[in-house]
């Protein structure tokens, strides 16, 4: 929707057989920032960008390598300049804010190679909160089909910043953040993880975007990229004599990066930059770079909470597979022959258990992986034909599980585990979307753990990156909704296919069923980093902190308090959020349950109260259509105390608040299940002591006071 | 249809911790071959091949290297020896002839790897026109999923023999033959031909499958493979110093030539001898070593001659393409905006004059190419989404051809050119096939010009041998018969997907539409090569051998007779025949024309009269349950004559022969169209005399005499 109108100032200038060495300049709506163009010698391409007066990027240049034509570096005169601004608002189907203003200044460079007879637009838009610019090939006669080998577009910096950064990898983001200068980056050693996914690390001085960084004097820099279609993503390689950072894209087996035929143009570039870390997180820029919603009627795009059978595999309590064996093929399979292991977590039985328990506790739907055969040798090996997703081990009995869930009124989710094996899924995926409907099914969670068939395609490359929008725009025709796990870091997608729910594509919460799992810090740079590209199903609610399933894995825990992983409901953004425990363990624990039935998924609004990313994180969002709040606050490894004002809450009501805090002895190592639940009447004047214990966190509720209420609790104080 | 019994004689030798060192041995059942196997020292597997009692193969190793496992080259033991033998005949769907003999002796020989813990097994099957044997990986603890790096299979002859070859290519079967001492194989000099599909030609040693031999003492030789299927086609490297071939297989992207997962086979490694040209055309080895049909009711499947809208693209009269813009986006494509060229071939009307050609001239069926949108840009850009395959152009009316078509009972030939983009046409292929039944289509020519996306992939390689049997078992699904032009060279699979009419896979007519085309003895060649694995789509009958269609190419022309364009028909045997040429021009000379209409697709017995590769081929086929013969005679450039006993006649019967053959002075570069037409009444008795111009043939027909032609007609003297 639009509630704006373009305003458009467009300067033409005709400036042929002619250098420019006077810079092009605009800056941002509210002034404070300044973005400047200008070819230097050789007529290279440049930019820079300015914020309250001072350098944020440096003189950086612009720079496309080619294969079958002259490359996009330098030759180039300026045909035309045309600026532009635009003022509008806009709704999203789901996400933090009911509204999003999109306001910025716009400057488009057309470029010239006199030399090749060739036009290149450079495209810029400056935020209030930062930058986006691109690069475009425009229909012209002397450029249609080309191969991009890199794009070197650079991002020159005013010092060595403070980054929180992950290795450039072709395949996997599943990293845990390491937080050191620029100039300490080392992406090949010591990096943690368990491999699950394929892992293709580039080299030692090639980070992921985004990246987050802070310079000395506290300005905070996000760098990053929108809106990435038919193009492969962008890693960052660090040059430690410029102090800046150079793209470098995704390459494909032959060492091609793209294909593109004109009009063409690169996701969008961005950097975003704020003197406080909160405006970081509020910044909506990656989803004003989007395009809008192609989907007409999103009626049947709804957020969701779920649980299901997925944490008792990583547990160790059951297993995805049916059988002990390793040589499945799915060609002439005969399960008679076969032996059950006794430890298949997706039964029937087990299934209904979940469903029972969604029905009872109000949640959406329920999750069932390891339904579908051949799960026995699914991973690693090359195989091609892996999954058929249509076809259930034997004691999963599809139609009878459609029959219950209906009766109970909850939604059933799918499970696609693809093993990586994408020419067999896009073979087999009308046939496994049409099955879902058949059996009513309407959203699916979609898995590419391990090396990507085709052979030689990399997870971030432009050829898995169309795959990823191919599934979900074929989902959209099935009114499907998907939940993508393993796939490229997302970029603001979610704004234009909205049924796009959620996406993995980081380390969620499946690493703390492993020794060590995941630090709290962890969950602290998670927001600055990969959320800012859209959702993510990290899958909290871990209620049975120790990991005491098996006799083995006895002493392992997942590195959290139990109250923390409340908090995570509102500090981690999802409309698609799991209750990703065992029922059993949360009807142990009723009370702290009560919160994850209650958290909303959907917003009007969104307040991030402080943030500083490796350190804490406290986030409100009023639940959209109501007046209730929830408020999420989590700390890293150190305890922490802290006032909030909530100012944000409605001044004309009072609000009962409940409360769950990490009780006074709790830490994330030593007593991580200690917790409190305490409730109050507040008001927009009441300012709440947090008090979060080591690794811990607390969330909050809010709604609106009744009459009984206000007679039977007392005022915070 | 089995009418023979097996016979069963197994000699089972435990002979653990023993190295063998006399040989295993078994002889055809005629007892001319003589097979021997045995392990030399470090337990090295090697076989050698005997023809009356003279060596054929030397000792040659078997091996196979493999990249996660040990390889299977050496330390081997043999754990046991079976032989049996097998008697019995069956039936083609479509073929050459009625009923196949498969008899032969076997010898498998399983192998042990102490060190390893592991099985291979080595079958060999010995019949009276030759071996074939393959490598068996049975399902065992140590041994599931592997990676094969190559396979190293020798072929050691017993001297420089003279080689009919082409160059080892991974993507490319389109060159000329050469003929040379294997000695003087150089595969990347002085090779021919315009590079239509992608071309990787593997090294200056390597040459294809299958290549033809001939020994100085007059032994012929064919090395080739059989049921090539979920593994990579078998190049073969010459070895100067041992005078041997040694298998290369077709790699991926990865350097990795095949994913096996156990129980697994290699394709059959054949070597057919004999003392007689004639008798390795007529032999059905690789037909034997293939798999029965699957499909259980074959009686869609029907032979067909056609016509269609192609010849006179290549020939410049109008073109596959709408536009001559060179720039299409499927996707939102508005034809409305897009100019035509006015040659566009495949227009309603244009497909109406065929239909109502074929209509008049009893053809089967009538291919269009060029009716569907995407041509202007299809080929050579990597691009994927280049055709979708349900969207004519907009001077292609689908429905009105249909009705059009039904109403003079002719069928429409679908055309599905991928341009290599394969991971395009296997997302649309059901969509595809879908389209083509609700509009009438049973059959379909597929393409695969260019270089193959999944990018990194060969032509030749596994992933695109199994992709082309999924596209046949697919169009089976449809009840669809398929020709294939640019897969992999057939290694009998038709036996198995019968629906698998014909295919391409070698240079074809199409080459002489262009200059210097195809010498005569190209198509003398192609028997003994290409054709070893099944029928070609070659599209003879080019009657306009004149290429002046354009002024720019009126020099140029067809080097051949027209009427060796006849004998073609027999000589080169596919139940698919296309009468390739426009229909004004067969409307000319309808008195020629006649041998098309009348000649069969489909045969009860076939004789190879007389053969030579590179010089001259003689055959004559009874037609399938009918008392009529087809006799079709080439040369090479060089004229010759032959007197043919007509002995493959009934004895009881007099036949009316039409012999279409060269005029005395015909010459296929000088005066190529000069033909004669004569009419006798033959026996079995006759004694044909044979006259071939230069590069010229003589087709023959013959059926049983009425009265009236024994009254009208003079018999031959």
């Amino acid at each position: 929707m639009r509630n704006g109108r373009p305003i458009v100032n467009s300067i033409l200038l005709m400036l042929l057989f002619a250098a420019i060495s006077q810079a092009q300049s605009i800056v941002s709506p509210d002034g404070r920032f300044s973005l400047s163009f200008k070819l230097i010698e050789n007529g290279i391409p440049t930019y820079q960008l300015s914020f309250n007066g001072a350098p944020v990027i440096r003189e950086s240049r612009l720079a496309i390598e080619t294969k079958e034509v002259p490359s996009f570096i330098d030759g180039f005169s300026i045909e035309t300049i045309d600026t532009s601004s635009i003022d509008e608002t806009w709704e999203p189907v789901l996400g933090e804010v009911k509204q999003i203003k999109n306001m910025y200044c716009e400057l488009a460079v057309t470029l010239i190679q006199y030399q090749h007879n060739r036009k290149l637009i450079l495209r810029f838009r400056l935020f209030n909160d930062g930058l986006g610019f691109r690069y475009e090939f425009p229909v012209q006669p002397a450029l249609t089909y080309f191969t991009l080998l890199d794009e070197r577009t650079e991002f020159n910096l005013t010092g060595d910043h403070t980054a929180f950064w992950i290795p450039g990898d072709y395949d996997m983001n599943e990293y845990l953040y390491r937080t050191t200068p620029l100039s300490r980056v080392d992406a090949t050693k010591g990096m943690s993880g368990k491999e699950i996914a394929a892992r293709t690390v580039i080299s030692p001085i090639a980070v992921q975007s985004p990246i987050m960084l802070k310079s000395a004097d506290g300005l905070y820099i996000n760098i990053f990229e929108a809106a990435l279609s038919d193009y492969p993503a962008m890693n960052l390689m660090v040059d430690f004599g410029k102090m800046g950072l150079l793209s470098h894209l995704v390459p494909n087996a032959l060492d091609h990066s793209a294909y593109l035929q004109t009009p063409a143009k690169t996701p969008w570039r961005t950097v975003i930059v704020a003197q406080r870390a909160a405006d970081i997180l509020t910044s909506k820029m990656i989803l004003n770079l989007n395009e809008p919603s192609v989907i007409r009627d999103p009626s049947w795009i709804k957020p969701m909470k779920y649980v299901g059978i997925w944490w008792e595999m990583h547990v160790g309590w059951s297993t995805w597979r049916y059988a002990d064996t390793n040589n499945i093929k799915l060609k002439g399979l005969d399960w008679k022959h076969i032996i059950p292991n006794g430890k298949h977590g997706a039964t029937t039985e087990r299934t209904k258990r979940y469903i029972d328990f969604a029905a009872k506790h109000g949640f959406d739907a329920v999750l069932v992986e390891g339904w579908n055969v051949g799960w026995e040798d699914w991973f690693g090996k090359w195989k091609e034909d892996v999954f058929d997703f249509v076809t259930p081990y034997p004691d999963f009995d599809v139609a009878e599980l459609q029959r219950y869930a209906r009766e109970k009124g909850v939604k059933m989710i799918m499970h696609h585990e693809t093993s990586g094996s994408v020419t067999n899924y896009e073979r087999r995926m009308d046939s496994a979307y049409s099955f879902m409907k058949a059996y009513g099914y309407d959203a699916v969670k979609s898995g590419y753990v391990g090396k990507i068939i085709p052979r030689g395609e990399y997870h971030d490359g432009q050829w898995m990156v169309n795959h990823y929008i191919r599934a979900v725009e074929k989902a959209a025709e099935y009114k499907i909704m998907v939940d993508m796990h393993e796939p490229v870091r997302p970029t603001g997608l979610q704004r234009t296919y909205p049924n796009w729910l959620a996406s993995e594509a980081a380390r969620g919460m499946e690493y703390s069923a492993w020794n060590p799992g995941n630090p709290p810090e962890h969950e602290t740079i998670l927001p600055f980093t990969r959320l800012m590209g859209g959702p993510m199903d990290y899958t909290p609610g871990i209620f049975r902190i120790k990991l005491d399933y098996t006799e083995q894995r006895k002493k392992e825990h997942v590195p959290t308090t139990l109250a923390r992983q409340l908090a995570l409901y509102v500090t981690l953004y999802s409309p698609l959020q799991m209750a990703a425990d065992l029922p059993e363990n949360y009807e142990e624990k009723l009370d702290a349950f009560q919160f994850i039935k209650d958290v909303s998924l959907d917003w009007d609004d969104t307040r991030i109260l402080e943030a500083e990313p490796g350190e804490y994180i406290t986030i409100a969002r009023k639940t959209k259509n109501k007046e209730s709040w929830f408020l999420g606050a989590i700390t890293d490894e150190n305890a922490r105390t802290a006032s909030l004002p909530l100012s944000f809450l409605d001044p004309n009501r009072n609000y009962v608040a409940v409360v769950y805090a990490d009780a006074p002895t709790a830490h994330y190592l030593k007593n991580p299940s200690a917790y409190t639940i305490t409730k109050y009447l507040v008001t927009n004047n009441t300012v709440l002591r947090l008090k979060l214990a080591p690794g811990g966190g607390t969330a909050v509720s809010f709604v609106p006071a009744t009459v009984q209420n206000e007679q039977q609790l007392k005022h915070y104080k």
